[in-house]
């Protein structure tokens, strides 16, 4: 039988790691596929960079794209290079030349995989991406083949191990959110521009990747709310846990009446469920199906052996796919076209909602904000407040029950015009 | 585009479960393969019963499973009977009469999986099992096609969500095995006879099947070390509770040097793992992989709909790779012969231990049984004594530093050989 022949593009953490795994479990990966995995050609950027680690094999190492597009021999092309420039012009350029493509890459997905899965469909081609999400957790392959015959009516996901991390060392060790991205950056968790993970964005693309597996559709990025963690305080941290919660970066996803409701934020959760015990560095997700129930899925969403688990995985089904000549289902809809998502507006969507009031404190504060928040039907579940007389400054907590995004806002704008409001409120949902 | 007819064998809670979620999203699994589901027969034990839900197509009612092997338009027969009597007589003549078939029979597997997967590669057929481990929990596709590039380390399992239950009730609430069993068979989650979900029969059925999609091998279900949850105290709980464990039954497998060490035991586990978090009737695994790391897996693993939607999932894959006319690959080692496990011997085997001595207090007894422990290499990690001086036996309690299965055997006959020793010492594994 045929070898497989790899083109692998970017030879970073990942690349690197998938190429040890293979060599590795090279006699266990021939006893599932009946083939050899061969690296035939690694495009880099710098060609003369000193490499800890080469394959055994010898590949052929360019910094030429065209070498592995126009390569006969190869058989399926991985992508590992990240962004959306010279990724896009590779993954839409493979495809086109009837190869199978491979990659990890979310943000090209988000932005451009509509157009992407088209192509693949066209050219009859596989274009998989478990690694795309969650590093190392099936979480792609859980959505496209095994809860395919229930209606998903809501994922939540803690898909950045990075800003997990800040968050986890915030929350344990009480410490702000400066330190504890300097941790992660000293850890080597975080970029030197941690914008992509700390903002919430790289946690979008993924989700913008989930949406069109659970949903069959397409979700514009640009539609998408998306907030980070960059804003959340230590004394944030310590009146969530105070009231029973542990707050996470969120990505949400909820079905109703066939519209979409979705975003990336930061939530109070309540401190007993799975998803909130979700630690350190790690990813976790949380599926339900109107029959499965909840499933959650937990383990090591980044790194290079689990990224390259996830990678390895896609190129040993394409290997073993290739020879019954028809299309592997890349999204889970047989290649179907994919439709635009009907979107909730974003104020329509409800929510409990946890707020942190900054106020001078004298007689009446507490009697203002109830009556305001009453007046926008917002009805109160717990009140908080730990002002000493001495202070200038005071936190009042409060915890609301569910209520509309947009009741919500317009409470707000109301009430942050108060004289007694010294900072502007600090609002975040309840999950 | 030809539809894809089912013959479901058993209409039980599952099979009942399984055609209710077919007619409800019966639109959406049309999107999902591009034909619809046509249950056209169901077997039944006892067609003159009274059911409270039955398929609007009116299916053939029959109780004569040949008119499900014989009926040409039935593509797939979807096994719901359990047991491995006639379950095992319709499995055959299915795969050999060239129909696929989909089970959630892990008795049936565990069993006779070795020929059964033999003779659906001979007959070019599909036999698929998603429902058989964990219900709704896609544990199954998760080993078969996810991790198969990674040589998996070690999996661990609370695969039986009766004995979940039972010690989960235990320990939030005090009290004993019996009470625990009558209330869980009260709310329908045991069965009159518990015995396979108490003595871990039916967690060992599913480790088989756990074993053979891991590591590509056979594992003689009569070879594996299987313990039951019945024996367990109101006292080892609350013993385990203080020292900071919670008491599992735990399905459990790890290679080593090619060779497996598996078993079904109740172990204690740091009540701060997510395993140990799983409460109520909820199955988890854990799969350690060497390039993935550990990846959990939570939810229902019983039930009408949650394993309804498993077996759903498997008849869309099914129908889904129809067309293409290859086998699909039911074990994950493209359907090449089962070997036989290579197995560690269980005195090899090696652990942290759980004793609980009851002895009769009178001084030198705990001198006694350090010595004796000593002699036999076991090293001891902590010891609680918390008699009263008016007791006749007093419970003493050790827990060890890993020792090998051999040595806590051979020194616990030692020990219970002794005048102060009033009952056989109790002795689980500390995971």
């Amino acid at each position: 039988m045929k070898n497989i022949h790899l083109g692998i593009a970017g030879f970073g953490t990942v690349g690197t790691g998938l190429a040890k795994i293979i060599e590795k479990n090279a006699d266990w990966i021939e006893k599932r596929i009946d083939k050899k995995l061969i690296i035939d050609k690694i495009l880099v950027q710098n060609k003369s960079k000193e490499r800890s680690f080469l394959p055994s094999n010898n590949p052929f190492i360019t910094d030429n794209y065209k070498e592995l597009i126009n390569d006969e021999q190869i058989d399926i092309i991985v992508e590992l290079m990240g962004g959306k420039d010279l990724a896009y012009t590779l993954v839409k350029e493979a495809l086109a030349a009837g190869k199978h493509v491979v990659t990890a890459n979310k943000y090209l997905l988000a932005v451009h995989g509509k157009e992407l899965f088209a192509l693949a469909s066209t050219h009859n081609v596989g274009l998989f991406y478990e690694a795309s999400v969650a590093g190392g957790i099936p979480v792609i392959k859980t959505l496209r083949e095994s809860l395919t015959g229930d209606k998903i009516e809501h994922i939540c996901g803690i898909l950045n191990g990075t800003a997990n991390y800040i968050l986890s060392e915030m929350t344990a060790n009480g410490i702000d959110f400066k330190k504890a991205l300097e941790q992660a950056q000293d850890l080597g968790y975080a970029e030197s521009d941690p914008t992509f993970d700390i903002e919430g964005i790289d946690t979008a693309h993924k989700l913008i990747v989930l949406i069109r597996l659970a949903f069959g559709v397409d979700y514009p990025l640009e539609e998408l709310p998306i907030y980070g963690i960059s804003q959340i305080t230590k004394q944030d941290i310590h009146f969530a846990q105070e009231l029973g919660y542990t707050i996470k970066l969120l990505a949400h996803v909820a079905e109703t009446d066939g519209k979409l409701e979705a975003g990336v934020f930061p939530v109070l959760m309540p401190s007993h469920l799975l998803l909130a015990k979700t630690d350190s560095n790690y990813n976790a997700i949380s599926i339900t199906g109107n029959a499965a129930g909840a499933i959650t899925l937990h383990g090591q969403g980044a790194g290079d052996f689990p990224t390259g688990s996830a990678v390895l995985a896609d190129i040993l089904e394409l290997a073993k796919h290739m020879h019954t000549q028809t299309q592997p289902d890349n999204t889970g809809f047989n290649n179907s076209p994919l439709q635009d998502a009907q979107m909730l507006a974003p104020e329509f969507a409800t929510s409990a909602y946890y707020f942190r009031f900054t106020v001078k404190d004298k007689p009446g504060v507490m009697a203002s904000l109830s009556t305001c928040l009453a007046k926008h039907n917002i009805s109160i579940a717990q009140a908080v407040q730990k002002g000493k007389p001495q202070d200038i400054e005071t936190p009042i907590v409060f915890t609301t029950h569910t209520a509309s995004t947009k009741d919500i806002f317009t409470a707000l704008e109301d009430i942050d015009k108060h004289d007694f409001i010294l900072k502007p409120t600090v609002a975040y949902r309840i999950f």
